[in-house]
């Protein structure tokens, strides 16, 4: 039965099959929110290094009044498989030891699969909407491509409807820095030291894609960290500038509360979304999908550029409306420009909402 | 004297100081084409992994009846202080043993002081134009600060007037790719193998800031390298997508000519570029720079955006003209659009002739 106090929840799933062909057994967790009516679940998605708990990450916009109202929807947010925080990835423990290396590859679809499987075990066969955003918006275009029957209205938020290859470019380059850290051991080390410094290089650059460059450079300039002095005679690394600091941060964070193996895992999920695999190609399977898709983009994403919102808008079966969020965060503006993000998810929910009950 | 043969030459500075205060012999190489007659001489400066030899590297563009037309002009380039082409940096021998990580920092101005001292050496005080691109423009920019009256013209190319907080990120993650490449050896590694896995993974990382995101997409897409299958069961680096096929060669190809210590030399060099910098800030010292300058932008460049090079040309002293290469290739364009590349220069150095003889 669905727990709606919004703590941590699991479902186990005894059989579960990857598209690449291989079964293990799997947990994914969950958190939920509101009252569970039949037909008023919101299913949120989170992105790369997210979690199940979308009411803080998505602060602002979850909760009683708000956007997504928990005292009209019932709130879903589950931990990816393959992740890290609750969900069955590479450090999760099975009776001989931990998966690591021997965790099997996963898809986007691998992911919506899993989540479908859990949803189902809960109860929850039709959900009012599917929203998510960057690896989340993956997701919800494939609940809509895979599950047309259970999805009644689905928003896609800074995502592209396949893995350009700059992306697989940039994403690969991130996990060769955590491959050559040798405390990676070939994914094998949890029973040794994370890879923290080769984590720590990933999400320098991955946060690189994720900002907008003049947000970043307004911040920081060439200003040099204080009390540092990044101009020095000769090379030292313990001399910054502010970016640096600011970068070297970024990376500690991330080290704190997310295992190296679940992000090499997650973004090799990543370079395999594509849409049109098995299915005639991108945009004929854009177009077959009839569930009623909303897109938002944003204006300054390096990482997912508008044009890629814009394509899947144009090719789309079924579109429902677009948005543009404009800012100068970039790819995390969806996460940061909480205002805009307000209306349009609003908007969105208003447009699913007087859509006839069969989509 | 000059030696305009075209083959490689070098000069001795028996005593160079770097703006850090660190002083040291330094050997610049140089390769020259064409016939000196005193006020005819145009400097090409490369970029980061470039040498002397800008026939080669800007094949089209320099030789008789070219727009760099060395029946006219005497073209001469110099290999920049800290490079591995003739000219001393970290992998350059001392009397005990190689430099490595006892080589000074380097900032953009010192490159260019070098190569006024060694210029001077032969003889050659006026420089009738120097053009460059990307770390290359950073050079020509500062020709024209650090010696307005040496300086005739200069053609600023696909450069902004001082590093950006995302340049200085992105190139400070590739260095940290290298500096964790156990083999680095904190950069005394001359006596051992080359770190290039470290250096593989700074190549992938800069090459996608080379080159046009949608460029990269034509090409590549999610295409399989052949033979590979990247959708397998489980992770393989082995099984590729295409364009991290592309980028391992890249890859592979620049650890063949280049060393890792002259690229992060190098590269830190760029993350010191600061037209500002001691000058009372950008603006003002964009502003007091007198020497015609001619700016030229690529509107698809990730790595210096356009509106860097509109900001150079709304606030430089003197500013001769500007052009925009139109093309999916992004950065490197000033590189691949040769037809495009060879209207401008000619442009600029018609322009550049109609000057008066003093600046």
């Amino acid at each position: 039965m669905l727990d709606t106090t919004g703590t941590l929840q699991h479902v186990d799933l005894d059989n579960f099959t990857t598209e690449a062909g291989i079964s293990l057994p799997v947990r994914i967790a969950y958190q939920a929110w509101g009252t569970y009516r039949g037909d008023n679940v919101v299913l949120v998605e989170h992105a790369l290094t997210g979690d199940s708990d979308a009411a803080t990450w998505w602060e602002g916009l979850i909760g009683p009044g708000l956007a997504l109202d928990t005292d009209r929807y019932c709130v879903v947010c589950t931990n990816a498989l393959g992740g890290c925080k609750g969900s069955t990835g590479p450090s999760s423990e099975r009776p001989n030891g931990f998966w690591g290396s021997q965790f099997p590859a996963l898809s986007i679809r691998d992911l919506v699969h899993a989540e479908a499987q859990s949803l189902s075990a809960l109860g929850i066969e039709q959900l009012h909407a599917v929203v998510g955003g960057s690896m989340g918006g993956a997701r919800a275009l494939e609940w809509a491509a895979l599950y047309p029957q259970r999805v009644h209205a689905a928003a896609v938020i800074a995502v592209s409807a396949r893995a350009s290859a700059w992306q697989i470019g940039i994403q690969s380059a991130q996990i060769a820095a955590i491959e050559q850290d040798p405390a990676w051991r070939g994914g094998d080390y949890y029973r040794y030291a994370a890879p923290i410094e080769g984590l720590k290089t990933a999400r320098r650059i991955a946060h690189l894609t994720y900002r907008g460059e003049l947000e970043i450079d307004e911040r920081f300039g060439t200003d040099a960290q204080p009390g540092e002095n990044p101009l020095g005679p000769y090379r030292n690394p313990n001399q910054r500038f502010a970016v640096q600091s600011y970068l070297d941060y970024q990376g500690n964070k991330l080290c704190e509360r997310f295992d190296a193996g679940s992000y090499v895992i997650l973004t090799e999920a990543l370079n395999r979304h594509d849409i049109g695999r098995d299915r005639g190609g991108l945009n004929k399977a854009l177009a077959s999908i009839q569930v009623p898709i909303f897109v938002v983009g944003i204006d300054t994403d390096i990482l997912y550029p508008y044009h890629q919102q814009e394509h899947i808008s144009r090719n789309v079966g079924n579109l429902l409306g677009m948005a543009k969020v404009s800012s100068p965060v970039g790819h995390d503006a969806f996460l940061t420009e909480t205002r805009q993000m307000d209306r349009i998810l609003r908007r969105f929910l208003t447009l699913a909402a007087d859509l006839p009950a069969e989509n």
